[in-house]
């Protein structure tokens, strides 16, 4: 089923052709849309679930939690749009005593055009087909082509066909979504003339080929990577001492969650030296827990020799493996020190997909400095404290690492919110912003300034009638009405 | 007066030490450093605007004016900080009873580093040390590295140290500005590792390759580069029947003012056919405009061969040409078809950086669309029409190619204001983002969630006793309180 690129040119002439209409619907039809492809999908869930668990092996349970987030997700964004902020609408008025003389000014955000949004084999509904970067583009008002995982290739065939006759049913144009499958076609479609911006989960070195090709563009375009983490965790000896029994199941629930497969895996544990209760705990826990298939072959393949790169340091060590599973991949916890880390971060700190976590022993606050001031860029940084614990260095170098930083509990668990960071620097993402939440529709909108236009010319949310329905800004002030739309 | 690799070094790491301390400033001191830097300058214009002039041939009055504009956009964004909207500061409570269960997640921007600013010569002071990447960059809580504009070199150094004098005294950090000379160092400093940003004005072929350079690097950082436009102009039958002599003299002002060194500058004008009154009033009010000694060497050597590349294309004809100036620049106009127009845009479209404009007839609105589809993405893009006109598809290929649309005047005024748009698509801009007004402080800032913090570790203005001070979001509901400050 792969698609040719004179298909993929008619499939892009179709997004063309359908983005003027995403960027003027009206916020409720938009709504409505978004909505609609919602619906259909929970409809659809005993369907699309079982296809699903036979592609990659997730189990129904997660993956019908998966659907009901997915549909939220979308729900979330038809909210987003609905309340208006998005829009940053601005207006400044005339001032014809300033010097110069100051013109009216109307500044609102609209639909890039057509996205490119490549789907991720970990979430086959979240970061997939109908997932985040999809619900937040078209929120921004853009159609949008996804390219297919090849490790789910029917479940993403049955989902963009649901979605696809859902939009239709509500009224969207043809070219709202369309789906293409193979690599060439992949390639083709981030350098197409007709996309203005892409969205990446998935491997450093796949997300980081498409960068460059973005970026090499004659006209080069935003591109939205998400492409690799390793999560440090830091255990204080305070809080190894007081809780060390429950950080150890809750970390050993974590890095096996999903098989290790969540971007979010906590990869990278220091643990004070000498916190031996908490590494016991480990290490009889993990015995009990078992691993399973992995979600594609490449990743099946990758994972031995992730787990052999690190083991082979001469630093490092085995402290447990898991329950064996006939053909899955069996968790692993391995364990090495600050010292070492700080010496070899690109061997001891590379993003190892699957069930392995790498426990790392620190003596005291200047050699666990030294390792983090080694660890790349990552979606979430984990601190286990106490009160009494001065972490206030430690914290400024998790906060220059990640997006997001936790205090409590694990980073495997992404809530989709108004408030969600699922973003950091380089490799976590590419860009200044985040792929999961509300604020990931500003990655799909670019800013236009409407100077001393007529009223009738305007867009519809920029004329003075309207504005008060929406938070907006006017001469500087931010304005939220009584009417303005709740979320 | 060239930088060395090694000073760069020092540099960039003095800039990495401040970095913390810009990034955990609170509003009022940091507002405060900004108004210092603007106070100084101020207090300095009568021997900034002698070295500017006196570098860059612009004339007094003009500098003078730059000075104010350049102060007043220090201030602005003085008053950014204070407002705290950039802030995005957004806040979900815990919902224990949500399935999973979900954390308090609290989410705010930081300064994401050192930012690098490449200063244009155009701008001696508006878009060069103390600029508006600087002053934005500041804002946002990251010292700045400047690579001064050769054009200026003296005037960079006075500014700097007038800058950096006012900085100590307000009490910032060593590291919050410095200065750095050479091409070779700037093409070292946006590779840097210290480097978490970069901002650029200037050509369109210097700007794609530290474009390049910035997505090449091991981790590539935002370039946001600004890098030229034609800023088309379109004149309906209405508009040139009605006021086609108003419109001329506006036109000519506009192209020719500060020699047609603006960003802004329009550069191709279409006119429908036989809208002789308004070609022949052009016509007859160029020749007494004269022009002047261009900025840089290489402007002066690029002007001319421009001329001809446009001039020597078979459908083009002079239609006027300014006073002559000894050693100066002649304004002139030449005037062709939309036919032409939309066959060879690659000749007849690129910008050409001095007194120059292109009229360019069109018969009815096919042939006018046809060579809008041509034009690349501008920073402005002005249509004047009457009332009566049906402009609505002139409007929509005019808007999908411009960051700022106007419906009255001409482009060469851009105001500092919140709602002001100074980028567009590629090659206008290499970002979804403006480089002038308030929202440019969004280039520089990364978001950072914080989940389940304790109050004491959060930064202050996410702790709830501070939170109301500025505009934030609540469990999805945007709060402007009472005692919010006003901007």
């Amino acid at each position: 089923m792969t698609t040719t690129l004179p298909e993929l040119d008619e499939i892009a002439a179709a997004a063309t052709a359908a983005a003027p209409l995403w960027r003027t619907s009206p916020a409720a039809t938009r709504a409505a849309w978004i909505r609609a492809v919602a619906d259909a999908l929970d409809a659809a869930t005993d369907e699309l679930v079982e296809i699903a668990d036979r592609e990659t092996h997730l189990g129904t349970t997660r993956l019908r939690g998966e659907v009901g987030r997915t549909t939220g997700q979308l729900r979330l964004f038809a909210d987003v749009v609905l309340e208006g902020s998005y829009l940053e609408a601005t207006v400044d008025d005339a001032d014809p005593s300033a010097t110069p003389p100051r013109p009216e000014l109307r500044r609102v955000l609209v639909g890039v055009g057509p996205v490119a949004v490549f789907s991720a084999s970990n979430f086959p509904f979240a970061f997939s087909v109908c997932g985040g970067d999809t619900a937040s583009a078209w929120a921004a008002g853009n159609p949008v082509v996804v390219k297919a995982h090849s490790g789910h290739p029917e479940l993403s065939r049955r989902t963009a066909e649901i979605a696809r006759a859902a939009l239709a049913a509500a009224g969207a144009p043809e070219g709202s979504l369309a789906l293409i499958e193979g690599r060439e076609a992949g390639n083709a479609l981030v350098q197409h003339p007709a996309i203005r911006a892409a969205g990446f989960t998935g491997s450093l070195s796949g997300g980081r080929a498409l960068f460059d090709l973005a970026a090499g563009r004659p006209d080069p375009i935003p591109f939205y990577g998400e492409l690799g983490s390793v999560n440090p965790v830091v255990v204080t000896p305070g809080a190894a001492a007081a809780r060390g029994d429950a950080l150890a199941q809750g970390l050993v629930g974590s890095f096996t969650l999903g098989v290790g497969q969540f971007c979010t895996k906590p990869g990278v544990v220091f643990v004070p030296r000498g916190a031996d209760a908490f590494v016991d705990a480990v290490a009889t826990a993990v015995p009990g827990v078992s691993g399973g298939p992995l979600l594609t072959e490449r990743i099946t393949d990758a994972f031995p020799s992730g787990i052999d790169a690190l083991a082979d340091d001469p630093a490092v060590a085995v402290v447990a493996r898991g329950a064996e599973s006939a053909g899955g991949a069996q968790p692993i916890v391995l364990r090495t020190d600050a010292a070492a880390v700080a010496e070899r971060p690109e061997t001891l700190l590379e993003e190892c997909f699957g069930p392995v976590t790498l426990l790392v022993a620190y003596d005291g606050a200047d050699d666990l400095h030294a390792a983090l001031r080694a660890v790349p860029g990552s979606l979430t940084a984990t601190l286990h404290a106490e009160e009494a614990d001065d972490v206030d260095d430690t914290l400024a170098l998790l906060q220059e690492r990640a997006g997001r930083v936790l205090f409590a509990g694990w980073p495997t668990g992404v809530a989709v919110t108004w408030s969600q960071q699922h973003g950091g620097p380089w490799p976590a993402t590419t860009s200044l912003h985040t792929s999961v939440g509300a604020s990931a529709i500003r990655r799909f909108l670019r800013p236009v300034t409407f100077q001393d236009a007529p009223a009738r010319l305007l867009p519809a949310e920029l004329r003075d009638e309207n504005l008060a329905a929406i938070p907006h800004r006017r001469n500087g002030r931010l304005v939220v009405s009584a009417d303005a739309r709740a979320s």
